[in-house]
């Protein structure tokens, strides 16, 4: 079985790997105040140009927003995200366990724009019942979106200019960031310039976990190690975050990674349409939707595993493949062969 | 200024009141155990047929959602409601705020169906990730519904057996439930059958304050005094509880209220459809919701309050007049002659 | 039965009711926004020299403590208290379900100190582990305590000094105020002046219910409305506090009250005094503890009902009276009369 | 530097990273049901004779000890602990974060006993004001304890019956547990019949990171990967929890690792003692307080690394040395002959 399912099959990037076994005898203090940790803080915040950001090393995703929305937020505020957004998906309930509204607006393709926040916070505030609704607080957005595409700077700029214009602070989730690298015009200091707190994921670029969260808002930078530690997100061998992150940011691998993913990604994505599948999203990172005949995903089946996304119609279904750090170029020739032979 | 913009703009009605003056002086032991409270419960017991039910008197409608939901709901489940629920929109996200997301179901007219419940239950278990995602706990419904729409007997035997089929418990709103007794076919004895869990409006139907939440589901019903006092609803002068529903509940005084309410918005709507101004939405209690043109509402609004609701169009607005227990005759009677002159 | 067993057991002071029936069929808008509140409001304002406070008023005192700690902490704060302090006993965990830790110092006779605040404080920064302990973040007290004592002006001044030094806000419980304003050298104005936060109640002084919240920190006051909402504390007919508070205030009926009620406590605690039964705590306001003989105590509950506090030793109990706006003077002759015949 | 500061200061033990190497590029399935975590709670189960319990692994212990505990209390309920228990005191709030409050009990050495349990139990249910009260839910023990102390089998079984009394389930904190096994008459399988979850800690006993809690209560762990979920515990790559405990498990490497830390503790509490230095507590674990003459401290500072624990008078302080899997036999030989040299 050749696998596309996912982009967390598997463990650790050899270099990751490499520096875990290195410097697994070394002694270090607990709870991220090692230094390694240190030195990644230093790595990321040269690369994001912000001496000044907080840098925190969590586990997960989940954990990862939790703890940002939960410390920004006041407790009658909400965060405005998009319908397909993951906070208000895929992690059972995480957020309004922490007793705030996640408000969902309309997303295309995973997408919000600047236009729906505005008018969100206008008829919010227009309303005469406003103090009996709950207050937008924050937004966030996910790049890449949880179906692959990405937001381009202009997005970005015009999103960040709503969120000045309404005082809301903007948070980027970016568990699949070194893909949104390599495929859009955003990098990591305009994410730093434009957003109050935002994270580069490691878990599905090839650590074993880690999530680096960055925040330029010294506002909410202030305190953050007691929320990590409150919402049960600190390792008490932070070190280990700190020694990955270390290896995945130095001389570019989070790049070179995220680079692959997209490349092989852009290769399935040019032979689905070559066969004449529709794509169901049009994505250009490594999450590949495509629509197929259900014969062609019944015998695609046999041996790629990829995920079944939704029915399209009675004869064809739209399915995720994903390619990862560890996807090998030949696993991608085989299945291009296979599409092309069907 | 006649006032129809909302039912909740007066004190108590006289006989209310007089009960209030007349036990001013007693002596009651406080929260809620005292004979006032112990007979209103006595008195309601008997009108719903269930002489097993709790029942707990509290002073608001959000109070008494909050309560009761958070009593009900486990960590991980949300509740089920439409996306016009009070519950969803004007309660700042009190839900929310106690650890639950509000699973928002599409509405016509504020009404949702068994089917529709059913749906997403099955779609819930159906999913892959169903332990990523909030699970349904509970179902809430308004009857009136924040439209002045009702729920048939029919609905809501309905509604119950696929509430049982998923094991959710399920909760009526009856902010406005007098005006719902008087325009349904839905009976006390019917909630108490069909709800684990349903309350009666007084606030907006002729008291100072108070709901009163019959529960006839025993687990739910175990304790929850100390959740009252948890969620600041556990009044110290309890008694003005006891002393208002008993006044409420005795000779079908309640049910007058609702009857009269109901009368004389049907005399509204007819002046409304008489008039040629198509209803926004067709409501058989005492909220009636009609489209006017723009001149007709301003001439209205020199000598009425009334709630605009939305934009129709260019030309046209939607409104909403309610009646109330304070409503006086002779001013329907006036408002009517004036919609008629127009 | 002659009631001293606590403050509520009666409906409302008569200037009380007289005000609610008056105004009963006014049609006013709901929520607090109406004339009765505000002018309440302003008067309130005045009282306190504090023109720039906001004023709100709620309906119970754990309402009050849930809202305006919740509103005022941030997650990993905790708040301040004596461990004897009502939201550490008697609310049923309503401060922890907003997600904040109570951190209960030892009390003396209900009251905590200046210093106790100072030390823990230092205590809690000097810790190399801080990050993983919950941040003191405001601190709470009742005036008068739940004891009967009372907090001077030089207390409240060095307390206040001590919350300066450490950013904490101040919040202090008035839920018996209007005896405190009677038993000891602390104002309206002082309270203004040192509190971020306090306030007067008027459920244990005559009202049917209902706290008047005075906040004087802006930061604090700013969309308060909504927290009240969210907590379930926004009555629909907000004006009945509207004119409660009116009818409280005007003329100095609250003082009046106050004074009443605790001129009478003292004849009672100069008789227990007399008859050689120990004081088991020295209550300067309307709450009187006494350490009985048992024999003494079993002929008193024949005629007055009281609170029995804890057992002092085999032989003697300690008990508790309390006097309240509806205590008549011949009520305490005849308890003082059978005391000393006793 | 020497180091016995704490028990996670290195990364894993070979045995455990040579699993994680050796399982590296395998493709597994993600959040915990792949081959690997299924082995381990396969070996769990047998080690603890409890075929039918539920085994989670989360990454660490605040992580563990809020999921638990809020999966297991009602809104109304806390958590009875130790005063010293690290839910207490060392999670910011954690625990109070999801609406519960620590319901704390004097501790001696860290324990508490069945006697204090059953009378708070039976004094919270005396008392008239019960229902404003806190109702405790659950008992947390954590075995050894935050001290290095240890419950024996007649303790915990006391305290069972005590929680079987008053329908508490009993959850213990095995952080540490490791040692406890090798340093008390309590095993696994007696763990896991008296209590109704309790947790193997990895992190302090030679894992990168974990936790295995095991949950013999069906009730509990109905829904259990839904908490794990919604607390940002559910680790995407999960085989990596899998594959350490498969390791940990196998042929008693966990037993061993346990009794190897104690027998070196062993050897330090002589030397302390056989110095003179009396202990601080009587600790059988990795734990080992004593309290030295402020000169032998600074000595000792100079090459060892310990945690100061606390002032013990002006001459001589409390400090704390832990063993842990890393620490060689020649590191505790050096410490005694540098303590018998002072």
């Amino acid at each position: 079985m050749i696998r596309f399912e996912c982009d967390y099959t598997t463990g650790a990037h050899p270099k990751i790997l490499e520096a875990l076994v290195n410097s697994n005898m070394e002694a270090c203090p607990g709870y991220g105040v090692d230094i390694h940790c240190e030195r990644a803080r230093i790595m990321l915040r040269a690369l994001c140009q912000a001496p000044e950001a907080g840098v925190h090393f969590l586990t997960g995703g989940t954990q990862a927003n939790t703890t940002v929305i939960a410390a920004a937020l006041r407790p009658c505020q909400g965060v405005l995200c998009a319908e397909t957004g993951h906070i208000n998906v895929h992690e059972t309930g995480a957020i309004e366990a922490t007793g705030h509204k996640v408000l969902a607006l309309p997303a295309e393709n995973g997408k919000i724009t600047a236009r729906q926040i505005d008018e969100f916070c206008q008829a919010h505030y227009d309303n005469a019942a406003w103090e009996h609704m709950v207050q937008p607080g924050m937004v966030y957005l996910s790049h890449p979106t949880e179906l692959g595409t990405v937001y381009t700077l202009a997005d970005l700029e015009a999103i960040q200019a709503v969120c000045r214009r309404w005082r809301l602070p903007l948070f980027v989730d970016g568990a699949r960031l070194a893909c949104g690298l390599a495929a859009s015009d955003v990098t990591l200091p305009d994410l730093a310039r434009l957003c109050d707190v935002f994270y580069l994921g490691g878990t599905k670029a090839g650590l074993l976990f880690g999530e680096a969260v960055v925040i330029t808002n010294p506002v909410l930078n202030r305190g953050f190690r007691c929320h990590i530690k409150q919402r049960g997100g600190m390792l008490a061998k932070g070190r280990l975050l700190g020694v990955q992150f270390e290896a995945f940011l130095q001389d570019g691998l989070f790049l070179d990674i995220g680079k692959k993913e997209v490349d092989q990604a852009m290769r399935l994505r040019e032979a689905f349409l070559a066969k004449g599948w529709p794509l169901f999203v049009d994505s250009p990172t490594n999450q590949q939707f495509s629509v197929l005949p259900n014969e062609a995903m019944a015998a695609l089946e046999e041996k790629y595993s990829f995920e079944v996304w939704e029915k399209a119609d009675e004869d064809h279904t739209a399915v995720r493949f994903c390619t990862s750090w560890s996807t090998r170029d030949e696993d991608v020739d085989a299945l291009i062969a296979d599409i092309q032979k069907l």
